[in-house]
């Protein structure tokens, strides 16, 4: 199988393979644009840096052993609509790249670097034809820089690791409760005083737009309206609803502050607001939010109820429309498409606006259903703590077995989305990664690309790639450890830390109180979304289970229950003297009694199964207890213990 | 012991801890420059991501618990003769820093970061009072960008690296045979004939130099003439002794061309272009190497020869001082002071030189007695993979005994020479640090700061440190092992990689045939150039043949032991299934044969010592063997055997 995510939509396989040494030289052909040669240029610098190999594209064109020919240039302004296709035909002294669009190239290049290996003769690429189209147009990573601001190199790492799984939209929520983070022109008071000082300039938004459409990714803003304003009355009140005066919302949730959409001057202000922001971010789409406003400011305006009534507008969402149809006209003139949540979908809602949808893909196949473009991003919430294969197997179509094809060719794709309650710069990429890459699979394979055995062995390939790029998804992990032990040696903090996820979904958020100052540096805040080393002991378990003579596995699962079931003891002095750690004692402890009810499981299934007395239901009782998250945070093999105490047979 | 490096001139300790948390406020006082608050944002920016709590210095000023006071504003250049010293007082409820100079506030901020570490109260720095300042006024770091061109995030990250152990030169060897590395507007055929298209432009050059400034650290160019010039002469042969047409080197070594010294037009030349590099570099200082011209092209060369004649040059060495008298003038004319190395040194050279000595100590006692400023840098060649201890050892005045106070006084410090035949931005990183922080801290500290085994201690966690600050020393250790076994999966790989070192001094040249398309991408270019574990394991057999009944740590020898036995088992079939890795195979064999005599050793030694027959002389004469290189590569574990081996005694 080879190692690559997404996998294409085609691979033919040949014979040999591709060597990686100084005789590479790329030419390119045709009619491309800038990116093309861009793009070649990072290929060597990635080859060089992968390989060691000193690689330049400097020698005699004649002599060139990779063709590279785009047919024409791309649009000014990447569209939704240009051809991302791809051929890219190796052999063992040859290779093609072909492409009608400079999109197609970069994802072939990416292709191709994904496929160097080490083998028996140095780095080389195996001969396989490879032709590639996504099977979505619209495959997006959402960031949300207001509730904790990230800096200028997360973005560009994260773009870095877009473009090697062909992920095509960074969707900037730019603004919230929590922060304003885009410089205003027009409108300065935003970064003055709804930022905290931390913002993006313009000159560093048009960079990020560049270094984003060099490597095949279109920037969509976002900035959430009528709610999610809170930050935007601290500099402009005059906006709001309510009395204000109002504050950089510090806690997280939904709150009552909401734009008027009963005064004109608001009107006036979104429309010189959208077009300096329109100009800014060229994208043909401007997402403007629109969800979750509660309308209690609503209610309790007195001139907002009179006008309500004067209009005959029944309810606040006749209200939160009415705001919509006039947004989106200034959305529409100043030359953009409005995108916005699930929450505007109305059937006053002109059908040019794009439904981003949260709610599921019913809602998602009804939006189409109506006439609307959607996409979909429930199910991909990379916040919410869940496995890759979970976002994996969530497909866009995936209620949509009762539409029209051309009801169907609507639903344009979807997108993962990193909520920022929990996230700092630090491990930001962990919580993205590698698992975002399960879900660009989703939006760019076939449908039946759908095996999450075979998923998760190249998400393992697929994040080694990231390493290699930059990406701080393992580097972090063990900053992050060190951090909290307060040295390099991390060896028994690992050994826990490699075996526990933080709770799911928004369990932190109902375990104590959060807010955007709360320090995220402790162990639930470092640990990988998704414990690999859980993954594959269950799967272990399971062959055992299966096959009772596996003795390779069963030495495998010894050693592993004996490390977790030692460990605590040399864990437990770092623990007791570190305030970050004292935390945790309770569930190191709780690894040493599971891995104990695990060694003797395994010892009573190698002598037939027999358990005495009441053993199995005592332990599985324990074991039930130990399921239960401590300090935020589970153990993941428990479930495997149980199944081992559960195939004995009480005496 | 505090963890810092360098060690401070003085420190004081006082009562209880100074806390990091949100209450943190830093006010700036006095009349500094810009580089004050540039360097307290990046003080919260580095706390906030070592410690995981949101911090920005934005509460209300009156509230301040750390007040920085500056007393004046720095030189608008930074000068060699600035007082960088500094003062910090830490109690367990205020901080004050004070500094006559910028240059001193960023000393003491960086003494304080290293001092954050994580407690039973969570992060905190301990109250001391530090009085400061640097033994020697120039401590640099020579990195060579000609030989392997290294990318401005290298310097950059290496920059962060410096401010943080306080050396204060980046000395930033941008040409020589194998390439010339700077735009040139007056002479745009340098970048575009020699430099492979890897060269920095004025833009990038100015930044980096911004940045460095802020950092508190000068930039000294050095552009080595008239030998070390080959890639120059590609562009402008004109420039040359010899009859051309030349290409940039692609060897390693010293090379026969060299400027011709007789030529108006050489001088011209050199006029224009030393004007546009001294625009472009503000130092005061501009190095023009002068080293290692073997005179063979001016011997070939029959107008040279007449031209000594008639001007009764009587040897070489007298025709480069000669260039090297008009070369000054023209550095001086464009208010620069030239330096240059050892080689430049004759009577007849200008007092106002400065000597980089490569030669020794002595041969800087020699210059400073003579009346000629210097740095010594003998020693502190990071290339040659030796200990951090050695270079430690190392003082500048370690020859000076006899110098008078004012000759002494003209020693002005060292560099850390960086040379760059075996390096690549993936392991740049590692063959600099930490080492360099050992040579940092005999150039800033005390003279009689020189206990080995403290600066190791230390060492430790300035390494962590940087770990925090991007440098990939470690990261970069573990990609590179990826790299070399094509999976993340580098547990047998790295227990074998953690004990083995490159070869020293220039045994790698010998070894075989390199040059600057030599892929750099096998074991000995990915291992440390120091082994930690190998030292370690050193000093535990130590302590046990000290005191026989030391358990603890006979019980950590045989588990090392038993480790290294069991690795090549492991570990043998990655290697013959890779190309990069076949080499090191017998590597792998002699780890374990080493291991077992070692734990055969251990087990005689534990029976009263007694080893059967010549058992003794016959492990003696393999380990012998097993210290040779293989691959390149030393297994260091192999000393602390022969000693544990030599305890026993023939029956």
């Amino acid at each position: 199988m080879l190692s690559l995510m997404p996998m294409p939509a085609s691979v033919r396989y040949g014979a040999g393979w591709f060597p990686i040494d100084q005789s590479l030289h790329v030419s390119i052909q045709g009619r491309g644009d800038s990116r093309v040669p861009h793009a070649v240029d990072r290929f060597f610098t990635n080859l060089a840096f992968r390989t060691g190999i000193p690689l330049h594209n400097t020698i005699d064109g004649s002599k060139s052993n990779f063709v590279v020919t785009c047919a024409a240039a791309g649009e000014k302004v990447q569209a939704l609509t240009e051809d991302e296709s791809y051929r890219l035909e190796i052999t063992s002294s040859a290779v093609r790249l072909d492409a009608p669009n400079p999109l197609g190239i970069l994802h072939g290049l990416q292709t191709f670097l994904q496929l160097v290996s080490i083998g028996p003769n140095g780095f080389a690429v195996p001969a396989v034809t490879v032709e590639d189209r996504p099977r979505f147009p619209w495959r997006g990573l959402l960031i949300d820089v207001s509730r904790h601001f990230m800096p200028l190199n997360v973005i560009q790492r994260n773009l870095d690791a877009m473009e090697a799984v062909k992920l095509n939209v960074l969707h900037w929520h730019l603004s919230d409760d929590q922060g304003f983070r885009v410089e205003s022109r027009k409108y300065p008071k935003f970064q003055k005083l709804s930022s905290d000082g931390m913002f993006y300039t313009q000159q560093q938004i048009q960079d990020i737009i560049q270094y984003a459409r060099d490597r095949g990714i279109r920037v969509v803003p976002e900035f959430d309206m009528p709610g999610h304003n809170t930050s935007w009355f601290v500099a402009y009140p005059e906006l709001a609803s309510g009395p204000g005066p109002y504050q950089i919302e510090r806690k997280w949730g939904i709150f009552d502050p909401a734009m008027d959409p009963t005064r004109d001057h608001t009107y006036h202000f979104l429309d010189d607001f959208v077009e300096e922001m329109a100009k800014l971010f060229p994208d043909q789409y401007f997402h403007t939010g629109g969800d979750e406003v509660n309308g209690k400011e609503w209610d309790r305006n007195s001139a907002i109820q009179e006008f309500k009534q004067k209009h005959g507008i029944k309810d606040n969402r006749e209200l939160q429309t009415y705001f919509n149809q006039k947004l989106q006209k200034i959305v529409n003139k100043h030359h953009k498409i409005m995108i916005g949540w699930d929450e505007i979908l109305h059937p006053d809602l002109p059908k040019d606006a794009v439904v981003q949808s949260w709610r599921g893909q019913a809602s998602l196949a009804e939006a189409a259903r109506q006439g609307y473009r959607g996409l979909l991003s429930h199910g991909y919430y990379l916040d919410l703590m869940q496995p890759a294969s979970l976002h994996y197997s969530v497909d866009p179509l995936g209620e949509a077995a009762n539409l029209t094809v051309e009801e169907k060719q609507r639903i344009l794709g979807g997108e993962a989305c990193m909520w920022a309650e929990f996230i700092t710069p630090a491990n930001i990429d962990e919580r993205i990664w590698p698992r975002a890459a399960a879900i660009a699979e989703r939006l760019w394979s076939p449908e039946n690309i759908k095996d999450p055995n075979s998923m998760y062995a190249r998400l393992q390939s697929v994040s080694d790639y990231l390493d290699f790029l930059g990406l701080t998804h393992n580097a972090s992990y063990h900053l992050m450890l060190e951090r909290l032990s307060g040295s390099s040696d991390i060896r028994s903090l690992q050994v826990l830390a490699d075996v526990v996820e933080p709770v799911k979904e928004y369990a932190r958020g109902d375990a104590r109180q959060y807010d955007s100052l709360t320090p995220l540096n402790r162990l639930v805040d470092t640990v990988h979304p998704e414990s690999d080393a859980a993954r594959e002991f269950a799967e272990m378990v399971q062959r055992v289970l299966n096959n009772p003579s596996a003795t390779a596995d069963i030495d495998a699962i010894r050693r592993w229950l004996n490390l977790w079931h030692d460990n605590d003891q040399q864990l437990e002095p770092l623990l007791q003297a570190d305030s970050l750690l004292q935390e945790i004692l309770p569930l190191s402890q709780t690894l040493q009694t599971v891995a104990a009810t695990g060694l003797q499981a395994l010892e009573y299934l190698g002598h037939g199964g027999h358990a005495p007395g009441n053993w199995r239901e005592q332990q599985l009782a324990l074991l039930k207890q130990a399921e239960k998250p401590q300090a935020e945070l589970l153990n993941m093999i428990v479930p495997a213990i149980e199944k081992l105490v559960s195939a004995t047979v009480p005496e």
